[in-house]
């Protein structure tokens, strides 16, 4: 096989075989296939596309680049649910603990934030302790007896991923569907849950940020878990606004606990309860999404998926008194209140500037290296379709400083559209996506 | 400038601006933007073309990334004549001394042979003696005194191209026109010449298979010609054959004395005189193409043209007497002859498997470390058109032992076709394209 007749096969748009497709992967991940070799045919895939068969074929590369999670000593069943990356979307901290108080496996591997969209393992961080890296000893032994863990992602599972990934964020190549979809499930499928549900974002704060484009990525990659024997399904979610109240690290996991104690409600524990209908349903624990969402409802007012968070901080050496103490969490010195600047109603919000004006804070990264602080945090209690009043509280920025604070109110001010008529807010779920 | 964002305008089907692309090019040859953003850039460009503008921009930044040789202190007219690349295609030995002795002054910077096409160098190191390295006072100098000076293009000039071309070359993106073109012309302006005169080859033994693409590409090299100042203009010429009868290094040579000597006429003979009849009415040096034609015939004829090769011969250290002894060039040992297999007319000629038979032998490179065999060649006497008896002789190859010659035949054998009805042979000249 010679990479540069691939090359020219998938630029007159070809289809390459699953052999070739895993030489090319398998060769780039083991520095035989040179980067700019792999830059080329990403570009060509990226403007000529690819079949199904050929995004099956990277998938399987990609995941033949590096180990699997073997689950077969857990009883089951094992589900994993993973969000392409959103604004104030702590999902994972309430639908983990609530699927495993009824009755799921729940062994979810994580990432970091990057960008505007923050990462589960920096705000489990935010807690005294918490240890997010894990044997997969550990993990496994922690499945089995909490039924929850969230950690990071070895770098042996899926290392080509890794690789490609990278360079397609340099070569301009990360908006392709079959690419993020091979991505999203090499990882999913490495990390060996029988069952996989998967929210995918669409929306001002999203990657995808419309609908079609975000109901594409969401079959391709149900596809691509049912092609695998995986039970997989994928809801399309709004993202046209910050999901939560709360965009930042400590306050994240604040808010989790506020909702798990059942002292919160709102879009987020709309959405968290909705996603654990789903995957109980999906795992078969529940007969329908419905009643799947019912447990799971039940298992929040009874204060069983507050335990379970408990359970799981306790185990990866993380401080339960957190969960009945929140001000153990870190505190931001700075806050600084921000007030409706005219009448009207909120008509649109750029969540990604959102998350931007967090991130400016010290909540994300700029580059990996970068270091994260815990506490800052923008919190925005308005919603799309409120009506307000010139004045009206509407959030509030915790800030390292005054200056900074100063900052991310501009932004904040600048990502915020009021009009002079009623606002329709946009559906939280826009599209259930099962396998056929 | 971020470099990724001009990757993503460019996949999007966008224009790059010319600053823009210079800071690309020049980036990429000072070694600032690596080989795998390079690379997605050309795939880009590939599938989503490039504008005249663009393709103007891309020769400029070019050019400016290396030297240009001055002209200046050269009376002229100064003319360079450029070849896209074909098999026995040994006009330059015949085009340039002919041109010289009716008044041009002929600098002209040639390239090594790569794959199924010979290169100018080669040929003339097989003249014992022979010197292609000179120093930019020697080639002014000899121009300025002889007239015809061909000499390597030194590093120095249009490093650039140099770099771009070997990333194009692994990875799928030589054929591009813009790319073609803004390569050719990045190097012809560099050369300093005020006229050029391109050659570009359609046919089975070219790069460019058919006409139209030619055609396309030789509009695209007058544009950028013109635009820089120079009188530019091409002919589409055929390569669905051999264009003389001898594929080689050594023999081309022979080849060329043969016909300045005028001892062997035919195609090779026809478009030499055509080519240097364009070339002195482009240069001012005839009224028209007609005209230059029938002086370049009379300065054959006179010998002059013979008398100006040996110039350039002696003056770059080459033995002279080779113009007068044949046999003083590299002999090979091994003779095969070649005879038709059956009846009918030559109706095919798979020029590139002629050339790769010639290669094969070691009259080329596979690579550019290769060391090539003067010597070794392939003869092919007949011509598209030819009504041929089996067992008639059609050529023969020179090789270095018998069994290198056997599978020359074979291949050969493979690459002619004959059919049972006369063929028409294809014209010489298909186009001739000049500025605007």
């Amino acid at each position: 096989m010679r990479v540069v007749d691939l090359l020219a096969r998938k630029r007159d748009g070809g289809e390459l075989q699953g052999d070739e497709l895993r030489e090319l992967v398998l060769g780039y991940a083991r520095g035989e296939v040179p980067d700019y070799q792999m830059a080329a045919f990403l570009m060509a895939g990226y403007l000529r596309g690819f079949t199904q068969a050929e995004t099956e074929s990277l998938t399987d590369a990609m995941l033949a680049s590096g180990e699997r999670l073997d689950l077969s000593r857990l009883a089951g069943p094992t589900v994993d649910k993973h969000s392409t990356g959103g604004v104030a979307d702590g999902t994972t901290l309430v639908v983990g603990p609530l699927a495993a108080a009824v009755g799921m496996q729940v062994l979810k591997l994580s990432g970091r934030g990057l960008g505007h969209t923050g990462g589960t393992l920096d705000k489990l961080e935010s807690i005294p302790g918490m240890r997010v890296e894990l044997s997969v000893e550990e993990l496994l032994d922690q499945v089995e007896r909490v039924g929850l863990a969230v950690a990071a992602q070895s770098a042996s599972l899926v290392p080509a991923d890794k690789a490609i990934y990278a360079l397609r964020d340099v070569t301009a190549t990360v908006g392709s569907t079959a690419l993020i979809a091979s991505s999203v499930m090499s990882k999913k499928l490495a990390g060996g849950a029988g069952t996989i549900l998967l929210d995918v974002k669409a929306g001002s704060g999203a990657f995808m940020k419309d609908v079609p484009a975000a109901a594409e990525l969401a079959r391709t990659c149900v596809g691509l878990g049912q092609a695998a024997g995986r039970r997989t399904a994928a809801l399309v979610t709004d993202m046209d606004q910050p999901l939560g109240d709360l965009v930042g690290n400590a306050v994240e996991v604040q808010e989790a606990v506020e909702i798990l104690r059942g002292e919160r409600r709102g879009r987020m524990l709309d959405l968290s309860l909705t996603l654990t209908g789903h995957l109980a349903a999906l795992a078969g624990v529940a007969s329908d999404p419905e009643e799947g969402r019912q447990r799971a409802a039940k298992a929040l007012d009874g204060g069983a998926g507050l335990e379970k968070l408990r359970d799981m901080v306790a185990t990866q050496g993380g401080d339960p008194r957190v969960l009945d103490d929140l001000s153990l969490l870190p505190q931001a010195p700075v806050r600084r209140d921000l007030t409706a600047p005219r009448a009207g109603w909120l008509a649109e919000v750029d969540a990604e500037a959102v998350g931007r004006a967090a991130a400016a804070l010290g909540a994300g990264r700029r580059r990996k290296e970068d270091r994260i602080d815990a506490a800052v945090a923008v919190e925005l209690t308005v919603k799309l379709g409120d009506r307000l009043d010139a004045g009206d509280r509407i959030g509030r920025i915790l800030a390292r400083d005054q200056e900074a604070a100063e900052a991310a109110a501009r932004e904040l001010g600048a990502a915020l559209r009021f009009g002079e008529q009623p606002v329709q807010p946009p559906p939280l779920v826009h599209e259930v996506i099962a396998a056929p």
